[in-house]
């Protein structure tokens, strides 16, 4: 898609065109936040920023998407015109990507003319709920790999393309090591990692020949596959190569005991004298597995993240709204049942104790008496950039600096709440 | 992206390399299917064949994509060579679009040099995961609808602008009458639906201000929102304005207790005389929702559904993977514990009993013992279309044939298994 104005909800544009016509143009704020965090998540981390100011940007209507609209039979041809015409004009102000975020917290908030504000709900949600969802998620595995690397294999059962790449993306901001989507590494610059299939390994009439003409591929960085028939004979047959001189650096294990295994696995090479070799384990891996086996002592090295973390399994959407909550300078409320919002453009004031996050404020913008930390910057004026977007290395290094303030609790699997005042 | 080479893994690429290297260059099949079911599907629907088929021919490398892949310092200019010509020149065997399909059945097959099968896998499975998964998803809410309408809402949660786009074909292919995703609206020319948001209802000083504004703009179809404030006292402003002669022609309930009010909306209507203002409920609509409502005689003419269907919260991936099952007209078989494969190509042969499905056969392609309805079909024969594409409007009533022989048990949200004979 060339331009991406047709990235939205119907109803949007109907709106828009009624409210061009009652004359409610005057500025408004919309801001996104998320109601209240999953059962199964402590804190979120902001994501998707840069993604949304591209797509902004690319938030036009051609020629094609005019024809579709007139051929609906609803619109008028003054908004139609209007729509020729549109490229966002407003100011965006946000969390920068790679902040530690709470309920009720503004990741991004739109000020512009009522119906240009409007047009954007569908397009601002969709883009930072996914992003914020996959790396809110990538970062529980980090919090209990006890350094151990991560890598992202999740592509495959991504939901779609898309997410795959802006997933690969929240996973490395949110401490994995790499990923093994071509296209996000070539994109972001993403270090990239694989190993082979099964697939590879049964093309070859004996295990030990694949294992063989891997190494010989890849001399450098070898690391083969080991579960395809029986994990223990398999390791034996490594053992035996590397002994031939045969540069195998690394085994996966992908199915199995893995508790089991991995430190059988591990048992036999290091008697070997073949420490150096490393154990990956692959296969529905999560953060409630990394714990458990890293718990029990299991000896595993690396591990491939994938379906269970691209798809944010256990909470697989985030409550996440747009709502209005200013126009023409005046507060808007919503009272619906379990669904208040709250007025104002807001900024979020961080406070700390100890050197340790220790609650938020989510306070009106810019007034004088707000202390703490502020999150919220403003991003988009006129439709164009004016805070410098940071590098992929800069939000991950600053995840890291807000992963240092997170108190204990609140890294750990259990439910633990953090206190988010609104005034 | 304009080609789609690097939507990979990279270990597709190593392997591919090495296979080059080492003459493993001969005719392989893969072999797309689920191995289970999850806990909350008795079946699923065949869905994202189209998008393959052109992401298949859209499979290439720019140069672009070559000079990234060099960079990584792992791939010999041979291969770069390989990549730089590769197009998909092979077969491709489906199960078409809209067909209720079951655990272990084969849904693509590709048979093809092995390096070039393989280089496929991740937008293999990546393509038809999604789609399968929302089709499958979708269709259960359709099952317990009881011919009420419904519209996908889901766009602004759904994982990415893709998920949200291939998301509203695959629901209208389940039956939903529409969409909200004017992308999806425009593409493949599904009915979009819309009505407003609470943020149209706030900028209006009145609500009812808000309601008949709306319905002076779209005289035709004006659906209102009455759950901003308090549902109950909406109420009797529309109908106070239905008596003045305001077009409304629908409400929307978005939250609240909606067994109390979509009842207590209706009889205040009907008592009005306006039966045909249409309820429409929206707000965490799922299958489950649907159907307890709908049991308890709740008077809702049609649903938004949403979030939930979207991600398929309560089964948000499946266990779909692509194996290797022949290589040179062999048989392979992969014995890693819960993860067993079954050789050969196959056909899946359903059998009917008194007009209704009885059970399926896996069965080895091209027997002449085989019996049954086949499902597999050839649709690309060195790289091209074999087998024309069904329209949208033919999946949907192909997946309404299927359902008509569905058996009762199998409809219902309850486990059922289905039995899938392997031959």
């Amino acid at each position: 898609m060339e331009t991406l104005g047709l990235c939205t909800d119907l109803y949007e544009l109907t709106m828009a065109q009624s409210y061009l016509e009652h004359g409610k143009t005057s500025t408004a704020v919309f801001s996104l936040f998320v109601r209240e965090l999953p059962e199964n998540r402590n804190f979120l981390v902001s994501c998707g920023l840069e993604a949304l100011i591209d797509y902004l940007e690319r938030f036009k209507f051609s020629d094609e998407d005019l024809l579709y609209l007139k051929s609906l039979g609803r619109f008028s041809e003054s908004f139609l015109d209007y729509l020729k015409e549109f490229e966002f004009k407003g100011k965006l102000y946000a969390v920068p990507e790679g902040r530690i975020v709470f309920q009720n917290e503004p990741l991004v908030q739109i000020e512009a003319p009522l119906p240009d504000a409007q047009l954007l709900e569908t397009i601002v949600i969709n883009t930072i709920h996914l992003q914020t969802l996959i790396a809110s998620k990538a970062v529980r595995s980090f919090l209990v790999a006890r350094g151990k690397g991560l890598v992202d294999f999740g592509f495959r059962r991504a939901h779609g393309l898309d997410a795959g790449i802006w997933g690969a993306r929240a996973s490395y901001i949110a401490g994995f090591s790499g990923t093994s989507n071509l296209e996000a590494g070539k994109r972001f610059g993403i270090p990239v990692f694989g190993t082979v299939a099964h697939s590879y390994i049964m093309v070859f009439d004996r295990e030990e020949d694949a294992f063989k003409a891997f190494a010989e591929s890849f001399p450098k960085n070898a690391v083969v596959l080991i579960d395809t028939y029986d994990t223990l004979s398999a390791v034996d047959k490594v053992i035996k190569l590397v002994k031939e001189g045969v540069p195998i650096v690394g085994v996966r294990l992908d199915s199995g005991d893995i508790e089991k295994l991995s430190k059988e696995v591990r048992r036999r090479l290091d008697q070997e004298g073949m420490s150096n070799v490393r154990i990956i384990v692959s296969g529905g891996v999560d953060e409630y597995k990394i714990e458990s086996w890293l718990s029990k002592g299991c000896p595993i090295d690396s591990f491939g993240v994938g379906t269970k973390f691209i798809t944010s399994a256990d909470a697989p959407y985030l409550d996440m709204a747009y709502k209005l909550v200013e126009y023409e300078g005046k507060p808007k409320v919503k009272k619906s049942p379990g669904k208040r919002t709250f007025p104002y453009k807001r900024d979020v004031r961080r406070f700390y104790k100890n050197g340790l996050m220790d609650h938020d404020e989510v306070v009106p913008y810019n007034d004088p008496e707000n202390g703490g930390e502020g999150l919220v910057k403003l991003f988009l004026k006129g439709g164009s950039l004016k805070e410098k977007l940071p590098s992929l290395g800069e939000i991950r290094d600053k995840l890291m600096e807000d992963i240092d303030k997170l108190p204990e609790e609140l890294k750990l699997l259990k439910k633990k709440d953090y206190r988010v005042i609104i005034k």
